[in-house]
């Protein structure tokens, strides 16, 4: 029978990643990562489909958690307004604490053709989340699909950002100042 | 022995595409496409690694193309102006005689999971192409990355128009047009 195991997705997390490090992304198995978080393979697999989606799967996650930031947003916010509300509701998962795992899953993917298509897939699914999410929110449509890219762009510069193994400014902090750089950067692509 | 035949690539693509429209794209074959071509099968492999790449092998030409007009764009020409130069270099790509093609190729990939996959997965490495082009001429990485993707957005916008089964434009004049009126709303996003 199955039974509750405290934190279980994130210590298979932390079990994957240091395994991938240490030994390979290949090499790898489910089983090797479930002995390691102390935990069994049928609670792997209550979390998981495979050990790909260890490291994909907090980005379905972020669709929905960008998505209500946008639609939550009041009703006066710019777009750029409505992006920085969804960049905001992204930092849970970009604490100190987690700040090694993000060195260690941007490495493993950047070593990995297969994982860095599916990282690719995931930001434009992202990005059709964030379109969407707008235009609910009442943003005409070739304005949110613009402000979408840019969007996911402030997200992924910030990402790198805040995952340099010497930083050590909030992720907060970083969206912040990285959104409202590129929103200026884009005002001036004609002078 | 190899003989030479005039026009195979586009033979072969204008046979593939109606296959694809009439049976399907699961269905077709590449001895189908090439009988309905008038070619053999080994003139399909000279051009053509799968029927797949049938419908994507001109976006590393594209890539190519994009990355050149860059590149010589004028020293002075803005980050904007080289998008212009850019999106209309691939202009014999999108002649009234090839209207057709793209109306059909649209709506195959459309219709494909996987191809609308590699469709984006090309499109990312299209936007790759344009950043690295960027800054070759002597744009600021970050500005680079970003002018990259709203040029790809620009792009895709372009295609999705100039293909609208109505649609009597020119491809060059709705890429103008097209890129003018992001560049316009990317300096807007805060108002």
């Amino acid at each position: 029978m199955a039974r509750w195991e405290p934190n279980a997705p994130e210590r298979l997390e932390r079990a994957a990643l240091a395994l991938f490090t240490e030994q390979g992304y290949d090499a790898t198995t489910v089983v090797q990562i479930s002995e390691r978080a102390g935990l069994t393979k049928s609670t792997f697999f209550r979390h998981f489909a495979d050990k790909r989606e260890v490291l994909s799967g907090r980005q379905g996650l972020l669709a929905e958690r960008f998505g209500s930031a946008i639609r939550d947003a009041p009703a006066a916010a710019t777009p750029a307004a409505c992006l920085a509300a969804a960049l905001e509701s992204a930092a849970p998962g970009f604490t100190p604490d987690r700040h090694d795992l993000a060195v260690q899953r941007l490495a493993i993917v950047a070593a990995h053709s297969k994982l860095r298509e599916r990282e690719l897939l995931k930001l434009a699914g992202l990005a059709t989340a964030v379109a969407d999410a707008l235009q609910a929110h009442g943003t005409e449509e070739t304005t949110a699909r613009l402000a979408a890219e840019i969007g996911v762009l402030a997200f992924t510069l910030t990402i790198s950002r805040w995952a340099a193994p010497e930083n050590e400014q909030p992720y907060t902090e970083i969206a912040r100042t990285t959104l409202a750089d590129l929103c200026a950067r884009a005002a001036t692509l004609d002078a």
